[in-house]
C-alpha cells in the first residue's frame, strides 16, 4: 500500500481509536512494554545491523552515538511507558460546562487531534516515545525515522504495532513510512494529517514548515540566554552557568549567550573564565574584553548563533531592560533564565521575556518534558500556537463542543420567547 | 510608516501590553465604549459615505446590508464590550503547578499570543469585536477590513485607538492596514505576526492558508448536517430542521444536508416537505425520491456543497453508522446535530462525529461565540490545532512556563545527588 492509502486508513482508525476506553489503551501499553522486553534480542540485532552500516558508511560519531539502542535505552523507554500508564486518562475530560438556557447544556470535552505525522532524527527511542504518547492520547500516527536507523525502527515498530493490535487497538492506527519520497507525500496530505511534528536540525524543521500547509509543532533554533543580574548570588550564578553550558552541549536547551549586568561583571567574569579555561571558548563584546582581554571578540552573528558546542558568547548590559530587549531580539523563544536575588527583577524578567520557558535561579537545561513531569515529550515548541515549550500529552489533544438540548431552536431566542442564561454548570458531560 | 514598520512596533507594544494590569485594560474598554457613544455621529457619517459608494458601485444587496453600522449595531458592540469587561482577567492565570524537586517549582501561566493579524469581511462591527477581544487578551492586533467599509472602519479604529491610548495602553498596539498590498505584506511577516485570522469567503480563507507560513485560525467550509435518528421525536425533528435551515440561510452554521434513518423517513419526509414547500429547494437521493417523487435529484456534488441559500440536500441512511460515516466523509468539521431520544445513539454520534461542534436535539444555529457565552468571537475554527469551534478569548491566549529555583542544576540530578518529585502544588504562581 502507498503512504497515501495507509494515511487514509489511519484517519479512519484514529476515529475508532478516539472511542477506545482508557483501560484498553493502558492494556495495550502494558502489552507493548512486555513485548519490547520479550523481543529485545530481535530489536538489538536489528540495531547492530544499523550500527554496522553506519560505521561502514563512515557516519559521524554523534550520529552513531544516537543510533545505539541497548539494554539501557530499552529500560528508559519502558520506564517512560510505565509513567504513561500511570498518567490520568487524557481523553473525554470536561474542560468547560455552561447552561446556555433552560435544558440546553454546553460541554467542552477533550479529544485527540486525529492523525499526527512525526518525522524524527536517528534516535530509535523517539519512535517508542512518540508512538506510545499517541496511543495514550488516542491519536493515529504516521512515523518516519532517520534512514540510518531503518532496521531498528522497523523492529521496534513491528513489536509495538502487533502488541497494540493484540490488545484490541484498531488496525492501521500506526504507520511506519520508510522512504524519503514518503516524506514529500506526507507534506501534501493536509486532508489526512492534522499535525506534523518534525524533529531534527534547524534546516530540516524550517524546510518542513516552508513546504506544507499542515500545522507544524516544533522548534527551529534553541538560542537560550542566561542573564546574571546585579543582584545575583555569584556562586549560584557560576554553578548555573557551568551547568547550562556544559552539562550537555549538543542540545537545544543549552545556553548560548550570557548577559551580565555591568555592576557584577568584574566579580563574576574572572570566576567563570577560570571555570571554563581550556574547556569552553568564550566570545565577548568590547566591555567583556576589558575584563577578559585574552578571549575572542564576539561579533553581531554570535548573538544569533546556536553553537551546540563548547562556545559561549558574552555581553555586558547596563540594566535588566537591556537584557530583556536583547533576549526578545536575538533569542528563539525557547528557554531563558535569570540569576537574581531580587524578586521584582525576577518578576519583570519572567513577565517581559517572550519565551516558552522563563526560569529563575536554575539551569536552562531543566527545559524538558521528562523533567517537567510530562512522562515523555514529543518535542519542544517555540511556536506560540496550541502548545509551547516541552510538549507532552497536552499537545496531542484538542476538544470538541457537545451541546445537549431538547428541541431547542434559535428562532425562539431571536423572538425573545427564550433567553440565554450562561450559568456555569461545573459538572462532567454525561454523554 | 509602512505596514512592516508598524508591525514591528506592534510586536514591541504587544510585549508591553502583556504586562498591563486587568484594571487598566478594563478602564480602556470602558473609555472605548464611552467614546464610541460620544462620537457616534462621526462614525455614522463615515458609514453613510461607504453606503453611498457601495450603491454607486452597484454592490450586491447582501454586501450593502452587512455594511450598515447604525444605532442598533452600535448598541450591540457596546453590549459586547460590557460583557468583555465582566469576563474574568484571562492573562496570568496559573494553569498547572508542579514541584519538580525540593525548592524547584514549575508553573504554566496563561499569556497573550503576541500579534494577531485579522483580515475580515465588510462588517464593521467585526472591527470593534476583534480589537476589543485582542485588548482584553493583551494581544497587539493588525486589522485589515473590507475596502467597501474603509470610511467607517477608519472612524471606528480612530475612536478605539485614541480612547485606548488615553487610558494608558501602549502606543502602536493596534494597527489599521488599509491597502490590498498590505495583505500581501502581512502574509510574509512571520517574524512579527504570530497568528492570522481570516474571515470571509471560502476561497479567500483558502487563499490565505495556502499563501503564508504564519499559523491560521479559521474555517473554510461550513457543511453542517442534521441526522434524524429512527428514535427521533418527529415534531422536534421538524422544528429543528426548519430552524437549522431557514432561521438565517447565509451563515456557516446553517444546515446543508439532512440525513434520515430509513425507519423514520416515511413519517418525517412528507412533514418537512409541507413545511418547506415553495420556500426551500429540496434535493434528494433515490430513496428520498421514492417518498417525495417531485423534488430535484441530489448528485454527488450536493454532499460537498455549502449552499448558504434556501437549498437542502437529503439522504436516507440505513443506520447511525452510515450517518456518521457520511458526515466524516463529506462534512467540514464545523457543526453536526442528531435528533434522537435514544441516549446510546446520541452518545455514539457525539463520540464518533469528528466535528468541532456535535449537538443533540437542537439547532445547528447555536454554534456561535455569543450563544456559547464567550462574550464575542473572533471566528469559528474548523482546524484542530489550538482552538476549535467558536473562538473567543481562549483562542487568543497561550502560556509560558515559569520555573523558580534556588541554584538548581541538572548535573545534580544526573549524578543522583538530587531527585525529581513531580508533586502537584495546586497554587498560583507567586511571580
Amino acid at each position: 500500500m502507498t503512504i497515501v492509502q495507509r494515511a487514509k486508513i489511519a484517519k479512519q482508525a484514529g476515529i475508532t481509536l478516539s472511542a477506545v476506553s482508557g483501560e484498553m489503551k493502558n492494556d495495550a501499553l502494558k502489552t507493548i512494554a512486555r513485548e519490547l522486553k520479550n523481543q529485545k534480542e530481535i530489536i538489538f540485532e536489528a540495531g547492530k545491523k544499523d550500527l554496522e552500516n553506519a560505521r561502514a558508511d563512515n557516519l559521524p560519531n554523534p550520529v552513531i552515538k544516537r543510533l545505539v539502542f541497548d539494554e539501557n535505552k530499552l529500560n528508559d523507554v519502558i520506564s517512560g511507558i510505565e509513567q504513561l500508564i500511570n498518567l490520568e486518562e487524557p481523553v473525554g475530560k470536561t474542560l468547560l460546562s455552561t447552561q446556555l438556557s433552560d435544558g440546553l447544556d454546553l460541554y467542552r470535552v477533550s479529544c485527540p487531534i486525529g492523525v499526527i505525522g512525526v518525522i524524527f532524527e536517528s534516535r530509535p527511542d523517539a519512535l517508542v516515545q512518540i508512538s506510545t504518547l499517541c496511543l495514550k492520547s488516542a491519536n493515529a500516527v504516521i512515523l518516519k525515522g532517520g534512514s540510518e536507523a531503518k532496521n531498528v525502527n522497523k523492529a521496534l515498530f513491528d513489536v509495538i504495532y502487533s502488541a497494540s493490535i493484540k490488545a484490541g487497538i484498531p488496525e492501521g492506527w500506526a504507520v511506519l513510512a520508510q522512504s524519503r519520497d514518503d516524506v514529500a507525500e506526507m507534506l501534501k496530505l493536509s486532508d489526512c494529517i492534522d499535525l506534523l511534528i518534525p524533529r531534527g536540525s534547524n534546516e530540516f524543521v524550517k524546510y518542513i514548515m516552508d513546504n506544507t500547509n499542515i500545522p507544524v509543532t516544533g522548534h527551529s533554533d534553541g538560542i537560550c540566554h542566561l542573564y546574571i543580574d546585579e543582584f545575583a548570588d555569584v556562586d549560584k550564578a557560576v554553578k548555573i552557568t557551568v551547568d547550562s553550558k556544559t552539562q550537555y552541549v549538543a542540545v537545544c536547551n543549552a545556553v548560548e549567550t550570557l548577559l551580565i549586568h555591568e555592576n557584577i561583571a568584574n566579580d563574576f567574569l574572572p570566576k567563570i573564565f577560570m571555570k571554563f579555561e581550556n574547556k569552553v571558548e568564550l566570545r565577548g563584546d568590547e566591555n567583556v574584553m576589558k575584563i577578559l582581554p585574552n578571549i575572542k571578540k564576539a561579533d553581531e552573528a554570535d548573538w544569533s548563533s546556536e553553537y551546540l558546542d563548547y562556545v559561549l558568547s558574552i555581553k555586558i548590559v547596563k540594566n535588566l531592560d537591556e537584557a530583556i530587549e536583547h533576549i526578545n531580539k536575538f533569542g528563539s523563544g525557547h528557554t531563558d533564565s535569570i540569576v537574581s536575588e531580587n524578586t521584582e527583577n525576577i518578576k519583570k524578567f519572567m513577565l517581559l521575556v517572550d519565551s516558552a520557558c522563563v526560569f529563575s535561579n536554575c539551569s536552562t537545561r531543566f527545559s524538558d518534558g521528562h523533567r517537567f513531569g510530562f512522562g515523555a515529550e514529543v518535542g519542544v515548541s517555540t511556536g506560540k500556537i496550541h502548545s509551547r515549550g516541552p510538549v507532552g500529552l497536552d499537545g496531542l489533544l484538542i476538544y470538541k463542543y457537545k451541546l445537549l438540548g431538547n428541541g431547542h431552536i434559535v428562532a425562539d431566542f431571536a423572538d425573545k420567547k427564550a433567553k440565554f442564561t450562561h450559568v456555569p454548570l461545573n459538572k462532567n458531560c454525561p454523554l
